[in-house]
């Protein structure tokens, strides 16, 4: 086999869940039988990793210095919801019921893969939220255990600050059924109950 | 999310097993913690498409005309080894068991994939096969179904060719136990059963 196989092999294996076998598989595919989706892909990685950085004001991957989003006018700078991922931030704009800007985080504290506050880069969060414009900050990280504990820091650092700071509310799903909701979940819905 | 992201993600679907939500956590992966992986991949992925082209003897990947082993004075030119994948020539190589050259068919005979003799390109083999060198030709395919069927029919029209074809042993693995080998071997290897 020739060297410059072997190299791309080596790549692919760079991509997350991709070991060695399933680097050649995709070696072999993009040589063989989809040459073009090679060239688009090796097209498509130059342009966004040339094009694409942090938006200095929601550290989501952005075009422009500052992303449109937080460019709009018409959206509510009083308010700034904190999320994990830029596919968490797509869901949430899906839904419609938010008006406020973001910050991604872009991860979760997880001590397990070594990444603490400082790997996060909160740093970067403070100095965003301070702005003298956010009064309320919405912790929308995930509801795992290392979203909860990312909440958790992130919401005592932020209140120590001044801010006002919630959370997204947790409980069984609408259109959900009590006997298909798990007992975690149940237990917690019955506990963070509402008065009406 | 900008448009490059979008471009990125779709880009990486053409690599076989990657869905929707692996290709964004791959793009997510490059983008924001491995760039220079990213930056190799690309460069690898242009190096391979450019450079490598299919041997106009073996079939296999090579950045030349002809490959260095179809182009060897040391390999055997009577006998030609059949293969499904470059993968399969590399433990053949590996065994050091054999001396003469190889054709790698770059796939098999799979009519659920719609792969049949025109679209392997069976007419390049067949001109390869008879070069007036070759006397043997070894059937090395896979022992699947597929591999079964595609062994029995470049077998059968190399034969018309008047080649002499065989096809590797099936058997107990070497340090296999009986009480650990599946049914299907076992039966196989009584009735290929050996005179000593």
């Amino acid at each position: 086999m020739a060297s410059t196989l072997d190299e791309l092999i080596e790549a692919l294996r760079c991509l997350p869940g991709v070991g060695p076998k399933s680097a050649q598989r995709m070696a072999y595919h993009l040589l063989q039988r989809d040459r073009k989706g090679a060239v688009r892909l090796q097209r498509s990685i130059d342009e966004a990793i040339t094009r694409l950085k942090p938006c200095s004001r929601c550290n989501n991957f952005s075009e422009h210095e500052v992303c449109d989003r937080c460019a709009s006018p018409t959206r509510d700078p009083s308010q700034l919801c904190i999320l994990e991922m830029p596919a968490d931030l797509a869901v949430m704009e899906q839904s419609h019921a938010y008006k406020g800007l973001y910050y991604v985080l872009m991860g979760r504290i997880s001590p397990l893969d070594g990444i603490g506050p400082r790997e996060l880069r909160l740093d970067k969060l403070l100095e965003r939220a301070t702005d003298g414009l956010v009064e309320e900050v919405i912790l929308a990280t995930n509801f795992t255990n290392e979203g909860e504990a990312t909440a958790h820091y992130v919401g005592e650092m932020l209140r120590a600050r001044g801010l006002r700071v919630s959370r997204i509310a947790r409980g069984v799903p609408v259109g959900g059924e009590l006997e298909h909701t798990d007992i975690g979940t149940l237990a917690q819905a019955l506990l963070e109950r509402r008065g009406l």
